[in-house]
């Protein structure tokens, strides 16, 4: 039963494989892993050969539990880096692959970890090797139902995640305590895990990637908090603003635009969508207000087993060795809302995760998207 | 004051540049960057000069954080990713660097991060590109009575995330409520963050990297539980093994002879010695007694800024692009206990963060080494 979804996925991996003219892919990011056999984790890797075939080079220590969680047709376990150069060496042989072209991870791999992959050890000296980023992105693009049930699970996780942080924002907390109500209470509704929460306070709004520090909450603050909670594999990503007190007439304009920014370019999210247009509906509204030098990073991302992955708008798709996105299919999975609005002493951000309807838009985070906290 | 710390380190520094024979260094990783210029965050990078000069390029939105944070003689904020290349190339400018050796971190930068850092629109064509990893581990790897501070602190909150832990520790519990009692614990006693929460139990106790899971906690299980909060920008690393009742015979035998060999590595951290000497110590007793399969990954490891870093035993260094340390000074941090003993059906890991003495190890993590959990 569940070997057929990682079949259906290997023959469609097989088929782009075919048109990338690839033979094998080595893969270690996890993400992909998991999408192709059921599991992903560090220290390990995974070979599929263009007929779909799946060996697995794992921790000694780990072979029975990957044994059964994964899909694969040979396993084997390594003792340490030298164990695993010769086990990619031994699996390269045991298909036979002693020329052509393998696809390795080019936005995952670090140079080290690029020389363990095609150490003289490991691959064939015959053997080439090319980018499959975004071979690997277009097979995860457009998720099957059961995806998005998982997606769905986790926006819910990050809704209780939210709400136990909001109630947490009081004079005196810390931006790190703040995170830790989020985090609690994600994994008390069902996370086994989550990237990194975002907290930041007062002028720390402004700041991108705001990663909480032991600054304490002051009355009149702004209170940015974005969550990524991790359910069966799957992430959702949302983002809220919150003000602890009465915002300035300022702030609250500032904060209605972008929302009214954000929601015009959620109604847009459906089938045939291009992302280009997505993220031009979000920044030109900012842009039109005059706000266009107080915007950072891709407006609109993909979500799935990663929080932030491919599609992206191709500007940023190209620094991040994807492909420009096809029109948008349905069942793509988006979070609409990244770029935030920063004014410079503060700024706003509202992000949620959006399902690529036939028709409309289904957004899977629910929580309010209200600027000033009732207290 | 604070900028002496930073002129300190950048003299040093620069004493490794003229060595290696590095003009420059181009900084990406988070820690590198915290380390010379007191901030370090991702989508940003610094530039240093041989003569020391700092030039630092972060996203426009947060220029003025890191100009409240940093050490730095110049500062440029970027839009965009093609923003940071032409940053980038300003720079090299400035500082009048047309050719000559530049330092890019190889064990961090994946391939497509290093196509933007080498970029020709970037980097000019004179510049060559090294490895600068190993001098940028050289550098941190002593560390100063402040630093010692911070870790301590961190192993303090480390303490108390255990304590929680352990605490949380009941049947019916699931591993992943297990790390939220830790992590929340952690952040209310001082953590702004921590590195990734292992909690496993029953049968992937014997995993090498046992992220938490829904898998609920049944009565006779091991538990392994392993924390890395980050306090003021340091870590520390410390793993408990706990029983929940009585542990079998075979179990108690397997703790008692892990637990000896790490007290016998841990009596040898002093100065003068050698990784590879406290590696043998370690594995020697688990292979005299049988176990010479059952151990996975480093035994011991440095403890900084990361929760895991140089200095490596020799054999792990070369493949992290590593070099092989000398016999340790005294103010090196490590970790001992990291290899773990994994029999099959469930394995068992203490692990501590031990300043290295002049005479003595100075134990930072003192939580109780003690398999059953008293009930």
């Amino acid at each position: 039963m569940i070997s057929h979804r990682y079949q259906e996925r290997l023959e469609r991996c097989s088929h782009l494989m075919k048109s990338a003219g690839l033979d094998a892919l080595l893969l270690t990011k996890p993400a992909n892993m998991f999408y192709l056999t059921g599991d992903g984790r560090l220290c390990a890797y995974a070979m599929i050969t263009q007929d779909g075939k799946v060996a697995l080079g794992v921790p000694t220590t780990d072979v029975e539990d990957v044994r059964s969680l994964a899909h694969f047709d040979h396993i084997a376990g390594f003792e340490d880096e030298v164990g695993m150069i010769h086990s990619i060496a031994h699996h390269f042989q045991h298909f036979g692959i002693r020329q052509g072209a393998v696809g390795l991870e080019y936005t995952f791999l670090t140079q080290s970890m690029m020389g363990m992959l095609t150490h003289p050890h490991a691959k064939p000296a015959g053997v080439t090797v090319k980018d499959c980023t975004h071979l690997l992105s277009e097979l995860r693009m457009v998720k099957e139902a059961e995806e998005i049930e998982r997606i769905r699970a986790a926006a819910k996780v990050a809704e209780a995640g939210m709400a136990a942080a909001v109630e947490a924002v009081k004079p005196g907390v810390t931006e790190s305590q703040v995170a830790a109500f989020a985090e609690y209470a994600m994994r008390q509704a069902g996370a086994e895990g989550f990237w990194r929460t975002y907290v930041s306070s007062g002028p720390r709004t402004n700041i991108a990637h705001g990663l909480p520090t032991h600054r304490k909450l002051e009355p009149g603050d702004l209170v940015m908090i974005d969550v990524h909670p991790i359910v069966n594999g799957y992430s959702a990503d949302m983002c809220r603003t919150v003000c602890m007190g009465k915002p300035t007439a300022e702030q609250q304009a500032a904060y209605d635009l972008y929302l009214k920014a954000q929601q015009a370019t959620i109604a847009k999210v459906k089938a045939g969508v291009r992302m280009v247009e997505l993220e031009e509906t979000l920044h030109g509204m900012l842009k039109e207000a005059g706000h266009g030098e107080h915007i950072f990073g891709p407006p609109i991302h993909g979500v799935g087993i990663e929080f932030e992955e491919a599609p992206l708008p191709p500007s940023h798709a190209f620094f991040h060795g994807e492909k420009e996105p096809p029109p948008l299919p349905a069942n793509v999975v988006l979070s609409v809302g990244n770029c935030g609005l920063y004014t410079g002493p503060w700024g706003v951000r509202v992000e949620d995760t959006v399902v690529v309807g036939p028709e409309k838009p289904v957004v899977l985070t629910g929580y309010p998207r209200q600027l000033e906290k009732q207290v």
